[in-house]
């Protein structure tokens, strides 16, 4: 990481009171993408319906030349290629990854950065190898506290250059969730969730599931990256230096019901019955329940869970409503068994990091 | 097509001088996504990173229950199934589709609607059968003039309650290349991209590759539906009936070079040699020629252009730029066989379509 005397983009910013979404934003929501919401229809999100962030570009990393050091405060440091890697013991989980910036755009006043709405999210299959048996081949030796995940994406933030890195706790990235992955949905991973190995870290928002994996490194001391000390943080000033983002907050999102109007994207539903589905995901503990006003908040009923699944994985939810003509405001919100529950209206925070406040959905019906 | 007396979103508006991008149109760019333009170094877009523009939402459409009705003006009505579909004779072609809204976000006034930049574009390997056969087994009647396209998604646009539905002229739709696709880039379609079958028009932007394709009908005179009459109109007053948006016109876009800035998307670059390189493409006659210009449109070099693959994808062009230290504005622009040479500046039209003025792409050389 080396400190430039450019400072191509101002320090993090905070848009004036009714100010419209700038240029800058918009070529990020241009370029990163969310998961429609229709799309929480299937269980496992198609590819090419999963969020993408990418901070820089996405680089393209030959998978014939491709070695992942392992290195640090280790016993015996060692690289390994791809063929060696995929053929160690291999692990196929259905994991829900959020972005911690998803809601960003809601909080008001709104910070200045990628705009999500509350789209950035995705559940597929990833298949890779643990890590840890990989950290333990390598010997951590005693000191060691954290391990740093650098990738292959390189760019400027806030006049910073770097190469994208951050770090986890030795216990955490001991956990045996903990993967290297080379296969998503049954397919190589595509150039855009990290080809050709990325970290997945079950739990935790997706800033930790380093893509285009290069090196694994045991430190002794906490990482002070700019991804890990500046940047993913939660504070309300920005002269704190704040709390990490780690695990993902509950969350329930519903699919749309009806049909939208394209520019409002108001929904348009027929009296009568309606079943309101969705999925709702927790990092922080199970999720218990979901609860749905169709009065915007005004009073709450509780949804009938599916099945559980993989513990990381997203969890259905259904619940029926009965339609009467007129304008409403649909709402939900997750339950987990560390009995977090999600706000209507959310803490807001410098970054605009980790807002999981209710979804609303205007419908009318007809 | 039901018109209702409910008005949700307004007529088509044009933003203010200096106006923000609104919510309704955040909400668009999040849910429709853009080809990062790194990926333009790929000459089969991998699945994922392709535009995507879905006016409704994308419907979930059972491949096992799926006909497609082929009627209206024809002496043998017929309807067919998947299997039946699949198993006639098959062709696969690249294909580059671009939105015709795209650019639409670059102009000023803004028109307000889907807020592209000039990332609505791909390229990916469509397989399926050609139409023309479909057709003459059908009888076309004396006296059709158009095919009518109807998909299976629906919703509202300006009041207009409808299910997606486009025509062509009869002899486009007879083009042998015109084609009903079930799989791109060797894999069944995906949901988002038209499961399980949608129409490619080579050479027409995207509006015309019907998604989710349920009816194909011959009709006796020229389709006023909404997406014909109304929307994919080249008009500079909203009172006027406007020309359709038809064929795509040249454009060349350039792998922006260097490192970026998160928030500005400015490049980084070092001094000495560069390769820009990019791909351009047109609908309306071969791709004879790009032009670089590295001093913001001042002077311009012909880059190098790689070889011609198919008709109806992008080509690849290269040119080498000696960079030297400053700010430098770079362009590109594309000629095709028609005579036809991107703008440097767009004439402007209400609904923002078919804006092709040449990209220019912030550099800082180091």
């Amino acid at each position: 990481m080396t400190a430039t005397t450019q400072s191509p983009s101002p320090a993090a910013r905070v848009a004036a009171p009714g100010e419209g979404v700038s240029l800058a934003e918009l070529q990020l929501a241009a370029r990163n993408s969310g998961l429609p919401l229709e799309a929480l229809r299937y269980e496992i999100t198609p590819l090419g319906l999963h969020y993408l962030l990418t901070h820089y570009d996405i680089p393209y990393v030959d998978p014939v030349t491709w070695r992942l050091t392992v290195g640090g405060r280790v016993e015996r440091p060692f690289e390994v290629d791809l063929p060696a890697l995929r053929s160690r013991s291999a692990v196929t989980r259905a994991v829900t990854l959020e972005c911690a910036g998803n809601g960003r755009a809601a909080l008001e006043p709104r910070p200045v950065s990628q705009p999500w709405l509350n789209e950035a999210v995705g559940t597929m299959r990833w298949t890779g190898t643990p890590l840890a048996p990989l950290l333990e081949e390598a010997g951590v030796l005693d000191g060691a506290v954290e391990v740093v995940f650098t990738g292959a994406d390189r760019g400027l933030e806030r006049g910073v250059e770097q190469t994208y890195a951050r770090s986890l706790p030795l216990a955490e990235a001991l956990r045996e969730e903990v993967m290297l992955v080379w296969a998503v949905n049954d397919v190589d991973l595509p150039p855009q969730h990290g080809a050709p190995v990325r970290l997945v870290v079950p739990g935790w928002y997706g800033m930790a599931h380093v893509k285009w994996l290069r090196s694994v490194e045991l430190v002794d001391r906490p990482f002070e990256g700019y991804q890990q000390a500046t940047a993913y943080r939660i504070k309300e000033d920005p002269a704190e230096r704040g709390e990490p983002v780690t695990r993902i907050r509950p969350r329930a999102l519903m699919v749309p019901p009806g049909v939208p109007d394209f520019m409002s994207r108001t929904r348009f539903v027929d009296a009568g019955e309606v079943l309101l589905a969705g999925r709702a995901w927790s990092g922080q503990g199970e999720v218990v329940g979901v609860d749905v006003s169709t009065d915007d908040g005004a009073t709450w009923q509780e949804a009938e869970l599916g099945p559980a699944g993989d513990r990381w994985a997203w969890r259905a939810w259904v619940v029926a409503w009965d339609a009467a003509p007129g304008t409403h405001h649909l709402r939900c919100r997750a339950r987990d068994a560390s009995g977090a529950v999600q706000p209507l209206q959310q803490a807001w925070n410098v970054q605009g990091m980790a807002n999981n406040s209710a979804q609303r959905v205007a419908v009318v019906v007809r």
